[in-house]
């Protein structure tokens, strides 16, 4: 079965989209066309949107389901008109919330992923240019100011978990590739023995990291399944005699690996997103 | 007025956190104390959070507002019996649309921020890895392989935004620095000519740029008024002549850029988050 969903906001979308997606991923028999149509913020937009959407309902023979975040009226009424279902996220819930919390909310658009203050715009860009500048072992004499440091086998998933940690939480996160003398010996790094209460390790199946190595060099040593599969040992030999946390991020998106380690280390964001 | 909201999921949070923060933004008088409590997924773990959320209730001497994306009965219904107002997503909104999809939804945990296939893990991990390569000017020769060059001057929030579009988007984003010479000359650095098609500038206004260089430089030739009055100027005096499109980027978030390139070039993204 196939059917459209479009995600429509006056701001960026993301509200819409990462709400809307969460809903469908629950109905995995339904393949969905999604469409993401952000700043839909004056009635000629409105008027548009209405018309492509009407044009998707004919073309599929069936209602698309319409997730939006509008906030101004006017906007509003003009998309109620269409021939969608629609989910209607604001005003489903904010006039519970004015009851609850006994004020009228200020239906402002575009709130939601605006710059919020100066202080939280520089403390990400911060954390994302140490987490770039402190990539891949490649400087190692800022690790005092790091708030959290990766380590783990080279394509264990260390450098864009630090980038998400820097870009969502904004925390300072460096990282650490574990070499094959490391492993063989299955000793810490020498730069990392200093700053343990910062470590947290990523391992991941040998299997899943074989075919990720070999996507980078085919048919190498490198990707050979005994090759990870010794790497993998040794980083986790590693770990547990040094008593540094780790996950296995063979199942994980990035998000969840960031979430998780989160949740394992206690650590606390610099920055709400 | 200060109030406590939680986010609360048996995944990573994201999306209760996201249509929470949403909301709360609306409510400008009122400071939130903001907790997200991902991975709530067992029966110990909800009695845990409904202690918690009841000691918050007692210490604010009013209801906390809880955000929820919980999927699983038994732990909803324990969650149900806290001292919190309860914004329900998923129930809220699912089975409207169970009706209108005419399925049941499969209820399942964590659907939504995980790695929803090999393909798309690969193009996300493909386009951070690009986009770290191609940071700065780096390097030129991989432009052919680039879906984005971003270009203008230092600190307008290249990087980021490269980042934000390699993450979240799955877009091979590189980005080129105007220098100096460039800017006097008003002329398109020599490794941007051949890619055209691809290039989008960024500026910034002047006195904000000050005040972004003068955390880096304080007091520098670099971070003056006047250097950044004539190197913005000399940008975009560039993509004026060479009919590069830009945005000025001085009031928006990473999120905000991003999402306009896209609306602004048509570029399609390769990845749904």
């Amino acid at each position: 079965m196939k059917r459209t969903a479009f995600f429509i906001s006056d701001g960026t979308g993301i509200t819409a989209e990462t709400l809307g997606h969460s809903l469908l991923s629950q109905f995995e028999n339904i393949d969905f066309d999604q469409v993401t149509l952000p700043y839909i913020n004056n009635e000629e937009k409105a008027y548009d949107t209405v018309k492509r959407i009407n044009q998707v309902a004919a073309k599929d023979g069936t209602k698309p389901i319409i997730f939006d975040t509008i906030i101004n009226h006017n906007i509003r009424d003009i998309m109620a008109t269409c021939e969608g279902f629609m989910v209607d996220i604001f005003t489903t819930f904010l006039k519970p919330l004015e009851q609850e919390l006994q004020v009228s909310s200020s239906y402002t658009v575009g709130k939601s992923h605006s710059i919020v203050n100066e202080a939280g715009y520089k403390i990400r860009i911060d954390a994302i240019n140490f987490s770039m500048a402190n990539d891949d072992g490649g400087r190692v004499r800022h690790y005092d100011q790091a708030d959290i440091i990766l380590t783990g086998v080279s394509r264990s998933g260390k450098t864009p978990t630090c980038l998400y940690l820097a870009l969502q939480f904004g925390l300072n996160a460096a990282n650490y590739p574990l070499t094959e003398d490391d492993l063989e010996e299955e000793t810490l790094p020498a730069p990392l023995k200093a700053h343990k209460d910062k470590l947290f390790g990523l391992t991941i199946d040998p299997e899943r990291l074989s075919v990720i190595r070999h996507e980078r060099k085919a048919h190498s040593r490198y990707s050979s399944p005994r090759q990870c599969q010794q790497e993998t040992r040794g980083a986790e030999a590693i770990f547990n005699r040094e008593n540094i946390p780790y996950i296995d991020v063979s199942e994980l998106s990035v998000e969840e690996i960031s979430t998780r380690i989160l949740v394992q280390t206690g650590f606390e964001r610099r920055l709400r997103s």
